[in-house]
């Protein structure tokens, strides 16, 4: 049967709000039902680590995981680490398929995401 | 006559790539047609300021300026100095409106943005 997991990757922070706002999102993805099984990750500073995520995705299961990156332009860097990561995983777990999404930048409805942002800010402007 | 100008506020990195991402951004926005006027702008490590892209857009007779955060989740301290951005431009040009926008984060399309990068990963992935 198959069980797709969502592993949701932010940079990681030390400030704890910033950690749970991935875990906001998580639930909020959880709740549409799409992707029921959504397990949150970090790249630095914050647990759990992306090995350590998609190894929970493993154990529960899943036979398809794909690392989702929370980041609207991630350096070449932070590319090469999340590319690194999923090689270490799919070693690791040799039954389980992971691929690694893009990014959030360059998306085409982050320009509507932008101009409602725009918007909420001129209408909730005091007089 | 209303003038509404856009001011994109990325974080700014030494990677001149990821500073491009913003005018990419900014173009595309230009593009849309609902606010023509959008000028990009850094808070560290870029030019210009977000205080030297403020004053730009003044001095292209905007009207109003909205300072659009290019974030997900902002730290505190991220927020401080947006806000103290807004103040300095609004005691600086008391003439023109500026207002802070929302940072991209937590936005429900977000979510749809997700699941879309989600859904091109399992489709592109290699048989």
């Amino acid at each position: 049967m198959n069980h797709t997991s969502l592993l949701l990757i932010a940079h990681g922070s030390r400030r704890a709000e910033a950690n749970a706002d991935l875990e906001h999102v998580a639930g909020q993805l959880r709740a549409r039902g799409n992707y029921p099984d959504v397990q949150v990750s970090f790249l630095e500073l914050a647990e759990p680590s992306i090995d350590d995520g998609g190894a929970l995705c493993a154990r529960r299961g899943a036979t398809d995981v794909i690392l989702l990156p929370y980041f609207l332009s991630p350096g070449k860097h932070v590319v090469e680490d999340l590319t690194a990561a999923r090689d270490r995983l799919a070693a690791m777990f040799s039954e389980v398929r992971f691929v690694l999404a893009e990014p959030l930048g360059r998306h085409p409805l982050l320009l509507e995401v932008l101009e409602q942002r725009a918007g909420e800010a001129v209408g909730a402007r005091p007089a």
